[in-house]
């Protein structure tokens, strides 16, 4: 599964809002050894200014999934990442994950992400392949 | 939105479950006039025998997401449907939309989905293009 996670460059995040409603976007990620990291890519003023973060804050649980998709359905596979997010502007760990997400993507290298970083403490990955 | 919509052939589908976390999976969909429709393809023994649809049962709303990545960064689109879900088993909602998922995708000409169908009334839909 985690040679999978590897082989994707993006990813599905989801979180739940104060109002139960669930909220889904796409995300670039690095995995790393129990987590997965990602970042926003321009600082919102506020935390408070992004549904992914606003949510999280209010509930750390997300789900992530990173999946394939063909034509030949035999092909199929997704790897789901169930998990605790927290969020960090600063510090260790948002140097490591931003670090690891420019490794991971050339396109970071001009501009880095600016952050938050969310880092995800991975606690559960289920998986399943169409072969 | 509609015509990015049409163009993907996989969406995302986040549920949120009775203990508040989210859900996500990979789902093959038709879209049709203000509704999304997606199905199950081997009919549960029960409906709280799949998360997703045990999920929709205890809190109608979910979010879909409809995405497009590409290295170009500049490429990058996606279109989000917030909705509430409701499950058919048999009925005109079942075999309009069984008959939609069966048109989109040639996979299911041999063997239609069982079901049961999912059908998502759109109450909002955002997007966003890198472009």
């Amino acid at each position: 599964m985690r040679r999978r996670i590897e082989s994707v460059m993006v990813a599905r995040l989801a979180t739940v809002g104060r109002n139960g409603r669930p909220h889904i976007v796409p995300i670039t990620f690095a995995p790393a050894d129990g987590a997965v990291y990602f970042a926003v890519d321009h600082k919102p003023k506020r935390t408070s200014d992004l549904q992914r973060l606003r949510n999280i804050e209010a509930n750390p649980w997300v789900s992530v999934l990173f999946d394939n998709y063909e034509d030949d359905w035999s092909k199929l596979w997704w790897v789901r990442v169930e998990g605790r997010a927290h969020i960090a502007g600063e510090g260790a760990d948002f140097e490591n994950g931003i670090a690891l997400l420019v490794k991971r993507y050339s396109q970071y290298r001009s501009t880095p992400p600016a952050g938050p970083l969310v880092a995800i403490t991975i606690e559960r990955m289920t998986g399943w392949s169409g072969s």
